[in-house]
């Protein structure tokens, strides 16, 4: 009875597989893109390939970038005193957005979970020692998520590099900028009284 | 300050025009795609393209195919009697999901909308009465949507079938299936009221 068309059902299978894309929008952004422009899919498909293709880890701090080394590396008014390491790309660039900090950085590409089966070995933790034998690094600032995982991945950090004698400090946790203090959740708010500063 | 990565940033931008993407999702998106395995892009990529380039408009009836008349066209076991007007594509795919319906098809592409200057030159209502030239068309369901726009299309198609001799009627209005009367908005509940059926 169903009447498939098998290149759309093809692309939607395709839209399926991304995430935040569930079955009723995988479907409208099908007709959606056949109801574009060819030149407007052409566009959309090369865009998907390029980047594929020419984006990749930076060499030294595992931030994504298009050249060997990211633009943040080989940035030479930067700090390289400070390593700012964090999960993602994506933290990167929220860091950059707050332009609260000048230092370079180092992406793990996860957290540890044991229950996922991710180690200390599955994330660029080796290759973040491997650094500090050649760059003059003297604080490590460790900007992991908030949650589980990532407070665990800041812990075995600070163990390992305690006994390097670098200074190893941790994003504060508090209160958000804007934040309301009858809706802030217990933990939020027990860290924000504990963590609170003389004014 | 801000480290663009062109091939990120042009995807970005690509996927930010698709419908239901917002900024947050198109960076996602993005970055999901840059951590996919390369054969699954070149796969979404050329999923886009070849159903650009394959599917169009069925000769006939005006339903989205990848051949010169579409599968429900080409049915010869379709009862050739009633068409089924639908303002999209996807409406053809709802109906057909319902298994309520053997009949034929003819999709408008869109609704009466003279705020966003669309009239009835720019919907297939002229090759719905070129059908009726030569196809053996005893009755014409509307099924447009239940909004203004739909209504409208619907009044308009009925006005000018009517005095052709065609029976003309109108998809059936009222509470859902499994609807709730109490959530039941006052329009849906007065259209199934005046709709009532002697049981």
């Amino acid at each position: 009875m169903a009447k498939v068309i098998r290149p759309l059902a093809n692309l939607y299978e395709q839209l399926r597989r991304l995430p935040g894309v569930g079955s009723k929008s995988a479907m409208r952004l099908a007709y959606h893109i056949i109801n574009m422009q060819e030149q407007d899919v052409k566009r959309l498909a090369e865009a998907l390939l390029t980047a594929k293709q020419e984006v990749h880890l930076c060499k030294c701090c595992f931030n994504l970038t298009d050249s060997e080394i990211c633009e943040i590396c080989s940035d030479t008014k930067r700090d390289r005193h400070t390593v700012c390491v964090v999960e993602q790309p994506q933290d990167v660039s929220a860091m950059e957005r707050s332009h609260g900090y000048e230092g370079m950085y180092h992406v793990l590409h996860g957290s540890l979970s044991p229950l996922d089966g991710i180690g200390p070995d599955n994330l660029y933790i080796k290759d973040l020692f491997e650094r500090l034998q050649h760059e003059p690094v003297v604080e490590i600032i460790i900007a992991t998520n908030s949650d589980v995982e990532g407070e665990a991945t800041a812990a075995y950090l600070a163990h390992l590099l305690k006994p390097v004698g670098i200074k190893v400090t941790r994003i504060a946790q508090g209160l958000p900028m804007g934040g309301d203090l009858e809706y802030a959740d217990e933990l939020t708010l027990a860290q924000a009284l504990a963590n609170r500063k003389e004014m």
